[in-house]
């Protein structure tokens, strides 16, 4: 038996879960140190980013007022484009609780008779009525939740920015301090709070369920699907806007004109920088807090309906949570290793730095899982298994953790391989510029395309290996393993916008070449981390759906989901083309937009008298409302078709057609996923290694505005969407489906599959 | 019971197999009335092509006589580069030869004893040991075949380009017809040479398996995999030589140099012109005829095990060739539309017209199939079912023909509809141009991502309605059905190759102007019934594969291939994983190899005088070398991957990770080989869009040269691979491995899955 009593694990979850929020008040207190004061306070100066010019003499002063005004620029952008798209988001929680509410409300007709369990035979659980009660409830618990992460880690990448600029001046390893601080700021906040507001919402269920805690576990899912469904827009919404005013400021400034990128000059170059923060920082904070939301829900539901719930095994079901606390723990003590153990001195030292992090956070986390599933878990307990009881021991489960957690490094690490231009692949992609735009296109895509080989065996092994030792709970489990470095995955991801804002506001400000050189390398190293980021979040998600996927299907109380059943098999080829159509309507999102940028951005060079001269500021607010504009229109189609999809196919197709969808989807979206993530980010760091001009190859294709150079800026440029829109969207696809399939499963089992049964 | 005697379907089957050679053999004989003659005969005057200089004078005769040498280099060229092809695929079909006939006769230990049917209870049938013979002769037959079809294709297309060039000196419809006329000429010759070595086979075998009809047909289903994985080499290969060749000549000539397409001065062009021909015709013969014998070979064996084989009905079991035959009297029937019922007159009746033969064929072939259905077939029969007897009525085996048959034509005109240039979505690619070659990319990207959604549905309708009405016989019949117009599909398909030639030898024979317009139209019509053709392959293939891989369930004795098994989901998961492996490779391999081209062709133009002036000729048998040699040396490795890897499935992790594999890989792979397909022709019509500038809005994006068009050509080029080399093997990649689980699942099922037997 386990160790924990109930009242310890009561202390201790809550306990990791302060001291991340701890943890994350001291890096903030020492981010803040770095003063950017100055007249930035004064509202009527928003704008002075260009008059007061670039006199030597008054530098300090002049740079750090310039960076307070730039820093308020993208800040209050930021703002208030978070707070107009969350008008939308209201409307659409309200609209989507609703449907909740009344379709789960509906499978007993609204009664409020208690009536027999599902799994747990004999005994008596709560009606259908307070599950729909109570899954709204969570879904609006889980969307503010993940709204709030998503605004936290804004706020917290907009405070960072300029002061990572303003240390640059100091040295490289004092700007990586910083940035990697703040991003520690935001994973380490992130963390604990989803972890805490869960942990809330369970005990303040409990109030009502008492020990019916199959019907607790299954409306928590809730949870889970508001926390995706905001991460969705959250990711679109953001992903479109930022990549409209990077791809527009790009193709105008760089191309066109000729001048550098987050040239104070290019109309569209505040839009771009908060578009930064916006889809990079907190789209991905949504999104991966959603993926935290979504494992520990599955993992919970799956447990509920074991051996654990059944005999009420407190600590045994608290494991999942308590493997996040470790979690918290781990981190917390890897970061130490970066900013305070060892210094990062010279520019070849940060990449090294960053993947440690990886590293040393994988080898504890190894021995923390062992220590949790040890003292939490029996030494030996039966689990659900589609109906069949599995017998199951305890070092299975720290296997499964285990399997995850290493998956994720190797993911990590081969990302890393496909996306640095320290290694063969992209330096080949760039290699190809000699020939011309179209090569270097041909080429990326097909590192792209190579680069899902390792990371689609890794998560197959991670499956059979987790599978095998604990059916559904062991996948769930090796996704919360995976993402039990959250903290850590998320700083190190977060630093990469950080670093690439600050490096706008040295331009913006007039800094040295110097300093833009040292924010430039840490810019490059954080197109790879965004890379290793994303490469988690899809390696998560495909685990974590499929535990999804797995709780659907005993929910619906399917048997087998048999591809040569017709109806599964016509599920699971639209199920693989619906990442198709989503990049789709994506994609062009970002190109119209984009092109709309253009537009704008060429009228103003042509209309505004000594723009070019920098004589006269552009008119950036116009170019914020483009990209705002069309980022909150065109994220309604695509999530419209993430959301209605498994409504459609469980309601008139059935729940065959639909779990057919659901493993389509996935199998299907992950390498589109993994190959848009991993171009992309190739793209931009051939184009830095080009720029760079580290090595004789380097040198050999540069300088800046060589031809291989001007081909570099097309791959990056058709990049952008690719690995800041579509790619990072689709494994939000996949697990919100999958988790929109669980919640509804009561619904589409009752009442679903109209067409076949009239045919 | 049908109305046919064996005897009667003796004579039909041959009868409309032979009538479809004498009426190619007619075509044929139509465009040899165009006369090429001069000095082209004289071997010492073959490179000759500049030195007679642009003199107005003789142009006739001058004209005429280079026509026939580049015409005569282009068919010497194409012609050594399949003889060098097949000395590679001689080693590898006795290789592949020995392993078939090693693992089937492994399967019951060499054993020369009768033992019991499988399928058909208490009767006995042939040894293992016959099976594995007669499927490696069946292996070689259909590999012969195959290469038989795409040789074939290659000459006829090098007899007609030429000839099609001086026709467009008479006017827009002479062209289009003498090209149509040789497209027809193959697509008779194939359609009819495979059901014509198909029908003779089974006769032969019948002589030695009399009334085993379950043995017969097993060992038949070698023909298919020998055709498929002989189209394998030739697409592939074919695809990097073309490609190499296509982007080498236009980065250098297009936008280095800035001289047209098919310039005699660049140094590439002839190998440009051989490629279209050993990768567009040689290529898609082959596949096609793959397609088809696949699809017949599965239908067969499904039959072979269903009443129609128990009770050995003939003419039911004829029932697939005769659909095949009745095909060639209805293509028969549709070219006349094209040639003789109806002229084309001016190049916008040319889509139209090409359109047109897609839906008379298709509406006859509906009433054919009625007939045939109605005639061949009892009012009632029993198939089999996974294990269970399913009642059929002969009207539902008509709606599955039917099913297919439209899907096909929706799947064509879909692909039309996105890849013409009479069209908004082409011209949205074309005006994305005003921004430069980035949005360009981006939006063909999402323009071949939306361009799956219709395809997927009508493929997804097609496989509900007819898997309901005939269980994996009515799948394996609807993509007869819509490989049934076959003759058809390839006529225009080989069309568009025949016309790129000739626009080709138009340019480099110097004619005017005028006429290298009329090719010029010919042309952009032909990118879009290449896309057209690929679209019907995919689909054919995405039906066939379903096909083999339910007869490859049955054959390996599955039960359910459950999705919840992990034995399953990381075949699946895999599976979906290849179709990018694959692209990685065969992308590369034309990434590089057009490197190299390029570094050729560059070198030309820097060291030899003269060569830009016109005044000395290029070493035109050096860029040759480069692409015979890239595509012999790169065909390996993606074709052993495909070869390669269902064996290692099959053995090591046993027939469910084999079958989630194949159902991972076809769901996946229609996506992926839809999409490049039409983004490489939408690419390359938009640039054609530009440089005909019909319209106001494609004059503003133009002339040549201009920043669109400049951009327009980067899209084009990026195309290239992805249409015509990645794209269209991915087809063969999913039905091959099919076909080959099937030929391998008794060895599968008696030794395979040693891992797991393991642990």
């Amino acid at each position: 038996m386990g160790a924990l009593s109930e009242g310890l694990i009561q202390v201790l979850i809550p306990a990791a879960a302060l001291l991340g929020i701890g943890f994350a008040f001291l890096q903030w207190v020492l981010v803040s140190g770095v003063k950017v004061s100055g007249y930035a306070d004064d509202e009527s100066q928003e704008n002075n980013l260009i008059e007061s010019g670039h006199e030597e003499g008054f530098e300090d002063f002049e740079v750090v007022a310039k960076c307070a005004e730039i820093q308020k620029a993208i800040s209050v952008g930021a703002t208030s484009f978070l707070f107009t798209q969350y008008k939308y988001l209201v409307v659409f929680m309200g609209a989507f609780g609703a449907v909740i509410f009344l379709f789960l409300g509906s499978v007993k007709s609204f009664s409020t008779k208690s009536e027999p369990c599902t799994y747990n035979k004999g005994q008596m659980c709560k009606p259908a009525l307070a599950n729909a009660i109570f899954s709204t409830i969570a879904f609006f618990l889980g969307a503010l939740t993940s709204v709030l992460s998503g605004f936290l880690g804004m706020k917290i990448a907009t405070y960072a920015n300029a002061r990572t600029s303003l240390e640059a001046r100091k040295g490289i390893g004092k700007a990586f301090t910083i940035a990697f601080r703040s991003g520690a700021v935001m994973g380490f906040l992130l963390a604990a709070n989803g972890l805490l507001v869960l942990y809330a919402s369970i005990n303040l269920f409990k109030l009502y369920y008492g020990d019916d805690w199959e019907g607790l576990y299954e409306s928590i899912t809730g949870y889970g699907l508001g926390g995706s469904s905001m991460a969705l827009f959250g990711r679109v919404g953001g992903g479109i806007y930022t990549k409209a005013a990077d791809v527009g400021a790009d193709l105008v400034g760089k191309i066109e004109k000729n001048i550098p990128e987050d040239d104070p000059r290019n109309p569209a170059v505040i839009a771009d920088n908060v578009g930064d923060n916006v889809g990079d920082i907190a789209g991905m904070g949504s999104d991966l807090f959603g993926s935290y939301a979504e494992s520990t829900c599955a993992a919970l539901f799956v447990a509920s309906i074991s051996s654990f719930g059944f005999t009420h095994n407190y600590a045994a079901m608290s494991y999942p949570l308590l493997i996040s606390s470790m979690g918290i723990v781990i981190c917390l003590i890897t970061t130490l290793f970066a900013t305070d153990l060892v210094e990062v001195k010279k520019v070849s030292e940060i990449e090294p730095s960053l993947k440690r992090q990886l590293l040393i956070s994988t080898v504890l986390m190894t021995a923390g899982a062992a220590l949790v599933s040890f003292v939490a878990l029996p030494s030996k307990f039966t689990l659900y298994d589609f109906g069949n009881d599995k017998v199951v021991k305890n070092w299975h489960l720290f296997f499964c953790v285990v399997t995850g957690l290493w998956a994720g490094l190797v993911i990590g690490y081969t990302t890393e391989y496909y996306t640095s231009n320290a290694y063969s692949p992209v330096q080949d992609v760039a290699d190809s510029c000699r020939t011309g735009a179209a090569t270097n296109v041909i080429f990326g895509l097909a590192l792209g395309y190579k680069s899902v080989i390792v990371p689609i065996f890794s998560i197959a092994l991670s499956i059979y290996v987790s599978f095998r030792l604990a059916a559904m709970y062991g996948i769930a489990m090796a996704a919360l393993g995976m993402l039990s470095t959250i903290a850590t995955g998320l700083a190190i991801d977060a630093y990469g916008p950080i670093s690439d804002n600050a490096g706008g506001i040295a331009e913006m400000a007039g800094m040295s070449h110097e300093v833009r050189e040292r924010t430039d390398a840490l810019d490059a190293a954080g197109n790879t981390t965004a890379a290793i980021g994303k490469g988690f979040a899809i390696g998560s998600a495909a685990l974590v759906s499929l535990a999804l996927f797995g709780a659907f299907v005993s929910r619906a109380g399917i048997e087998t989901v048999n591809v040569m059943n017709p109806k599964v098999f016509i599920g699971l080829i639209v199920g693989a083309m619906l990442p198709y159509w989503f990049s789709a309507m994506t994609m062009k999102s970002v190109g119209s937009a984009a092109l709309k940028m253009v537009e704008e951005v060429r009228r103003q060079f042509n209309s505004i008298p000594g723009l070019m001269e920098g004589r006269t500021k552009p008119d950036y607010a116009n170019c914020v409302k483009i990209s705002t504009d069309a980022s909150l229109r065109e994220m309604i189609p695509p999530g419209a078709l993430v959301l209605v999809t498994p409504l459609i196919a469980g309601t008139f197709f059935g729940v065959e057609t639909l779990a057919g969808l659901l493993a389509g989807s996935l199998v299907s979206g992950v390498q589109v996923a993994i190959s848009a993530s991993n171009t992309g980010g190739a793209w931009d760091n051939a184009k830095k290694y080009i720029e760079a001009g580290a090595s004789e190859h380097a040198k050999a294709l540069g300088p800046k505005g060589s031809e291989a150079h001007k081909a570099a800026v097309i791959g990056d440029t058709v990049g952008d969407p690719l690995k800041d829109t579509s790619g990072p969207s689709l494994n939000i696809l996949i697990k919100l489906m999958a988790v929109e399939a669980l919640v509804f499963a009561p619904f589409f089992a009752a009442h679903g599959g109209l067409i076949f049964k009239h045919i």
